[in-house]
């Protein structure tokens, strides 16, 4: 059952929620208050089926704060018929955005520090493929440069770190330029699964730092892939390498792989730096 | 999240399905194959959850079997909602059977070998209890008895311990109450959550040999016990004591008792052949 926290210091993001995430999510250690937004890859019940007892346990602990959960068409249809039927606690406010198309890269959900966009990709069932930016964060203080311009510890370095231009006590103006480095550039991380190789993939791994990208089979079962809307392990290692990812997360194994070395063979062989998901393994981006 | 399993030599009848049942399923051993029938006591989250991906996973192995599923009123719609968004993956029949009352004990189910009956509990959502009775089986077979009387080894024993009169090559009858015991008595056993103390519970474990009930709180929180519409551990005791069941299981332990002692100690007082329920923990009746 596929489920991603993406977490920062301060929020965290969940991508697909299949059944037993709420329990994952406690053994990880995640606080379900801080959990910022939800998203949804499609609608068949590995990546949904946890929604609905995450949603009541965060009810039960008492949440206030609204929840932000995208996700294609029917994802409503599905909420709201469970809240009719009085099977859910919900206290809170849902805030459902479906989509039912998305042939370009768009927009869906923004906090302070961070952009999601979605696409959709190529599965037997509609799905929605995700890009979590962060935005550009400033450039380093140049404490040194500080120093010499005059500026006095304290409250002013603070107002120069955050954009302001600052007047000192001499009546020299000093401007963040004059102290920043170049703005950094914030990390970017892709989620695929489930689908077929697509440009969709690739348009939204296009130079992530990291690239999760479903591998259910091997090259040997390329037509089963096909069929059931899925990629081989190769499949993800190529959209990896067409869209200069940095690395590779690959996961949604088929059961006929309990040894997932097969899998992660055959990526290898085409983008080596790949690493093949574990049940609550933690990468750091 | 609640589940139970009673099984018996050739099949198994599930009680409950919150969220990772098919998990727990899994390492019990139990085949899903030999699954016959599910009860859904009501529709909150935490007894339903685990429903639509245990039925998916029977689904994807191919199950070819109708499944009995039975519950209150909307068990259907929910059901179906899933099926129509194409979220579940189920390859037979599901044949489900919705009750809006019961205030009497009603046959829902029956196999070869068992009855399966339910009657309408008192929780704050409409729920139903159930009480699942083995037919009576054939005394046992007295073999000198059979010797004496002339019956050779082979086919007619057989025919005798399923009830039929034979006739032996020297043109005598010999009648099976010639041959067999008592009749003996099934065993039965009830399951009643979620609910506060009431005559439906009292109904359906009326002589069982195992009764399995409810009890989240202790006495002392009483007030919450009937504000949420369950029971103390007290309440079950005196349940298990007024239907002179032979033993009583506790469960559906409210989060504020990480230790169960207080509960069962409480039980204890009032019904001492009283056990708590753990995960996976395995009762012979």
């Amino acid at each position: 059952m596929s489920a991603l926290a993406v977490s920062r210091d301060t929020e965290w993001f969940l991508f697909d929620c299949g059944e037993g995430t709420q329990t994952q999510v406690a053994r990880a250690g995640l606080s379900p208050t801080r959990l910022d937004a939800v998203f949804i890859t499609h609608l068949h019940g590995d990546h949904l089926y946890g929604l609905p007892g995450m949603l009541s346990t965060m009810g039960l602990d008492q949440r206030s704060r609204d929840l932000v959960i995208v996700g294609p068409r029917g994802l409503k249809e599905y909420l709201d018929t469970l809240a009719r039927l009085r099977t859910m606690f919900v206290s809170y406010g849902l805030d459902v955005r479906e989509l039912d198309a998305a042939d370009e890269v768009t927009t869906v959900h923004e906090t302070a520090d961070c952009v999601v966009k979605t696409r959709a990709l190529d599965h037997r069932l509609f799905a929605l493929g995700y890009r979590l930016e962060e935005k550009p964060r400033p450039g380093r203080f140049d404490l040194d440069a500080a120093m010499r311009l005059g500026v006095p510890e304290g409250p002013l370095f603070g107002k120069l770190q955050s954009g302001e231009a600052v007047v000192l006590d001499n009546g020299k103006t000093v401007t963040p330029d004059q102290v920043l480095g170049q703005p950094r550039r914030g990390k970017v991380v892709a989620y695929c699964l489930d689908t077929r190789p697509c440009a969709g993939a690739t348009d939204l791994g296009n130079g992530v730092d990291l690239l999760i990208h479903e591998a259910t089979y091997t090259e040997d079962l390329r037509a089963e892939a096909g069929q059931w809307g899925h990629s081989t392990a190769a499949d993800a290692a190529r959209t990896a390498r067409e869209a200069s990812a940095r690395r590779l997360l690959i996961t949604h194994f088929s059961s006929r792989f309990p040894d997932v070395t097969p899998l992660l063979d055959e990526a290898h062989r085409i983008f080596p730096d790949t690493v093949a998901a574990e049940d609550l393994v933690s990468i750091q981006v």
